[in-house]
């Protein structure tokens, strides 16, 4: 008796469970992490992103290293142990009056580097210019530069999208993420879209998210939580994110995304506003989905 | 009698006209510099120095090359070039949760950065550490890149106060300004006080500050403008400046100065509220006092 119990254990342990069952869940569940990009942009950005936390607003988010807030999102993590961030990997400085470099030195990451001596604008300019060999030296250096901070970070993803730019920097991506035993984001919906060149290099054992959602950069405010609304409706089971980009909307953002309406200051108040309403938990309560974390998924998750 | 007329002349340029005398003043005139620091370090420390240089509030100010904020002023100041602008020479980095580095690789200036590749927090560190080699790299590369962005400094001047650290650095911050034939702040009343051992490197033909004013770090926000005004009504003849940080007292300026009240975000708003003040008019056209720019300086100065 004994030994068949053990037999039919050793046949569930090897029908691989999917993740919602490793997470305790059934196995149709409707997984859904919503997730603040840009954390350590600027300290309009941190002080909406951790006041979403503290409401529950938002269940994850990722910080971008380089920047000069970093170090205040930093000291929260450090005291805030349990929260979920990630690495926002950083590789382009987007706005125009508002700039960054590198963690790395201007002599160890040229190729990332344009003439003022700033990470690129632009993906394209990043993607034209960038050599692997320093875009991986430098998001080591970010990874590096967080735990030496005291951070524990949880995931891996790109700002911009910048390491979807090849297959090349993808698997670095990849790889990367492996040997620090973060899971990486890995949107199929976006990939089959926008990048399906990146598909046949998705390594086996990843965690990939069947729906990634963030807002179109053509939306109204007043389509701002329906479009959300609508896109949480239609959750199918397995692994969901919502991608967020939240600040105040006040006149450090503003100056921030000076002549950039999208992903800009009145942008960032809306989505706040959205992930702190009730009518965010009620939409999710009633579709019953369940808010999970990049923790939960690193604890299960084991890279290979 | 054309021969005599001819020969009085050259005794008169013979005899050195002192700095009123040579910008069309008679030679004991009262002349103010009404100087902002620290701008670029922070979208509210620039909004509040262009609003202060707009309502004429004050004469001039010098920039942070190395903070993240620097491109917002350095294209406010390629669009306004008569706005009087110099080089806020930036050796440290001395909020608690913002930080920068410098405009160099960490690979050339390693002796000026902290383990965590920021600047040092202190003068103290920063006189500990650095090599005078790699400072004036630095400061050149801070000259350069303003110059790169389109500005065109007036004048050199030193944030904290790092390069009156030795007589070493003193003679570089000299030399530099000679070389980029932008006169320097030389404040003889603070060195007579404060960094005696500096006097014996003032190099001949100096333009030199018989009286800097800045505000003592214990004041209280409702003697604010009786201090100052109690300088002014005292200034003598000569060359006199006085530093002020302005900034908007909002969340942002909050935020970079916590836990640090002296010259932290309500002590920057009290200097706004001073310098745009009509009473500060009124005592400058009592005591007869001619504010002037480091750019009226910097016409008449020949660098030797």
């Amino acid at each position: 008796m004994i030994c068949w119990a053990f037999s039919i254990s050793i046949q569930i342990d090897a029908q691989e469970k999917n993740l919602a069952e490793k997470l305790g869940h059934s196995k149709d569940s409707k997984l859904l992490i919503i997730h603040a990009d840009d954390i350590g942009v600027a300290h309009s950005v941190n002080a909406a992103s951790i006041s979403a936390f503290q409401k529950k607003g938002i269940s994850s988010g990722s910080i971008m290293v380089p920047c000069s807030w970093f170090p205040e999102i930093a000291a929260y993590a450090k005291n805030h142990p349990d929260l979920d961030l990630g690495i926002h990997v950083t590789l382009t400085s987007e706005w125009k009056n508002y700039k960054w470099g590198g963690v790395l030195s201007s002599k160890e990451i040229p190729s990332l580097l344009n003439k003022q001596g700033f990470l690129y604008e632009s993906v394209e300019e990043f993607s034209k210019n960038a050599k692997p060999a320093e875009v991986e030296l430098e998001v080591r250096a970010q990874i590096d530069r967080a735990i030496a901070f005291g951070m524990k970070p949880t995931h891996l993803d790109s700002h911009m999208g910048s390491l979807f730019a090849s297959p090349e920097l993808f698997k670095i991506f990849q790889k990367i993420g492996k040997e620090y035993n973060m899971p990486v984001l890995i949107p199929i919906n976006m990939i089959k879209q926008m990048a399906p060149q990146l598909e046949a290099v998705v390594e086996p054992g990843q965690v990939t998210i069947v729906q990634l959602f963030s807002l179109s950069t053509s939306i109204a405010s007043e389509k701002w939580n329906e479009t959300y609304n609508q896109f949480i409706e239609k959750i199918t089971p397995g692994l969901n994110e919502i991608l967020v980009h939240l600040a105040y909307d006040n006149e450090e953002m503003q100056a921030v995304a000076i002549d950039h309406p999208d992903f800009g200051s009145t942008w960032r108040q809306n989505d706040y506003n959205f992930v702190i309403s009730d009518e965010l938990k009620a939409v999710l309560k009633k579709g019953n989905i369940h808010l999970i974390t990049w923790r939960d998924i690193q604890k299960v998750w084991k890279a290979k």
